[in-house]
This record gives structure tokens, sequence and C-alpha cells, in this order.
């Protein structure tokens, strides 16, 4: 289950890296600007969906067992990483 | 302790609204469109502040009681809701 | 013309101004955190619409003269004005 | 000096597409969720800054060339263009 997970992830960013490679191309090839930033968009977007992903598991697993554990300061740690990443995702 | 948290969120808002109407004043008198626009960045700007103030709340809070709880779907509710938040702030 | 769409978009600041009020009450009322943070990405997304349409004049208005001008630091200026908004607006 | 412009964002994309293949290492090593995380949104980061690379030469050249030409269709494709490439970045 978790190696199919992981799989998953990796397979992503598999696809996620030939996109990379493909906008390199249309940069070679002096495609228009507009196309080739719509194409990083659909990247960034790509990524943004790995991160859900990963994100998703990390409170299914990780701040599971720390805010169901008996130490404070971990629980305050685990609240404080999700809140960093919240505030670099967006502007917050 | 809580009336403090909850005050010094209700004074943020009000500032926004504050804000805002001043904003209606720029636009009024003609002010520069970028001039506009700055300041509605700085309105959401102050949003995104008050919002990581009341999710950090949340997450010690209502997080930690439903984590903690006996209930799992009650967990999975709390944990899809974050998820929720992250996917409208971002584009995730 | 030019009125209409002052009073257009004035008309949704004040909508924005009502909307920062209701989330006021809301905190006031111990509302649900997530409850309050959705009508505060409610009121980020028609802010953002605000802006839309003010880049969007501006575009067809402050920009066209610029860059029909005469006066090449003058477009600098306003390209350089232009990819500040998007730098402030996202990440980039 | 184009081509020089051009090469410049090429290795950055190449850099991309190295950084990328690094996350997936990480995962295959099951490095801890949030410092996956991380990596990915610095990804994401210098997608941006290509991004604007782009946008602020496509602003000197193509959009110069439509605005100071003479076809108004063509002036209001390009602007349209441009309220896409907001709209996809932000959430206006």
């Amino acid at each position: 289950m978790a190696e199919e997970y992981k799989q998953g992830i990796v397979n992503r960013l598999k696809s996620i890296e030939g996109h990379v490679r493909g906008v390199q191309r249309m940069v070679d090839q002096d495609e228009y600007c507009i196309d080739i930033i719509n194409q990083n968009l659909a990247v960034q977007r790509a990524l943004e969906k790995v991160n859900r992903l990963i994100l998703e598991r990390h409170l299914q697993t990780c701040v599971n067992t720390a805010i169901q554990g008996d130490d404070p300061a971990e629980r305050e740690r685990i609240i404080a990483e999700i809140l960093n990443v919240f505030e670099a995702t967006t502007k917050m």
C-alpha cells in the first residue's frame, strides 16, 4: 500500500520531469512566449497536486501519530511545520 | 485568553474594513490604477495573516481534540477540511 | 462609460466591506474556524476579481498610451510596474 | 543577445529538471514528507522565476510590437492573453 502510494508519487514526478524537458524544447524552438508560460504553469499545477497528495498522507500518518502522542513539544513542532507549509504555498 | 485572541482577530478585521473603505476613496478620486491594485494586494495580505492566525488556533484546538478523540470518521473529516483550505488558498 | 466602470468597482468594494463586517460577526459569535477561513478566502477572491478588472482597464488605457508614446523610459516604467504586480500577486 | 537570453532560460529549466529528479530520490528514500514538500515548493518558485523572465521579455517585445501596431484586434488579443496569465497564476 505505502509502496503503491510512493510509486504513484514517483510516477507523477517522472512525468513532471518530462514536461520540463518539453518546455526546454519549446524555448529552443522559439515557440510563443505565452504558450511556454502556460506549459510552465501546468508543471506548477502538477507539482501542487503532488504536494497535496504528500500533505494528505502526512496529515493521515505523521500528524496523527504526533498529536496522539504524549509529547507536547512534538505536537507544537508538527503544527508549526504545517503552518510553515501554508505560509510557503500561499503568502499567508 | 481566548477572548484576547478573538479581540485581536476582530481588530484586524476592523482595520481591514477601514482599508477597503480607503480603496473606495482611491477609486472615487481616480488615483493611479497600479496604486489601487497595490492597496488591494495589501488587504489580501492582511486577510491571509488573519487566516493564518485562525488556522494556527484551529490546529492547536479543534484538530488536537479530533485527532486525540476516538472517532476515526471525525479525524477523516478534520483532515479533509484542512486539505480543502490548502486547495482553496493555493491551487493545489 | 468610465463613470459606469468606476461605479462598478466601488460597488464591488462596498460589498467586500460588508462581507468583512460579516466575518467580524462570525468571529464574535464563535463560529467554526474553517467556516470563517472560507469566508475570508471568498473576500480575497472578490478582491482578486476587482484587481483583475482594474488591471484590464489599466492595460487598455495607460499601458496603451505609454507604449504608443515616444518615451522609452516611460515604457520601461510601465512594464516594470506590471511585472511588480505579477510578483506581488504570485510569488514569481 | 536573444541567444544569450534563450540559453539562460534553458539552463534554468535544466536545473529545474535536475531538481525534480532529486525530489524523486527523496521520495524513493522515504525522506520526511515536509522536506519533500519544501523541495517541491522550491521547484515551483524556480518555475515562477522562469515565467517572470519570459513575461518580462514578452512585454518588452511582442506586446510592444502589437500595441504600437495598427491592428486593434491584435491589441485586444495581446491584452486578453496577459490577463489570462494573471488569472492562471493567481486565482484572480
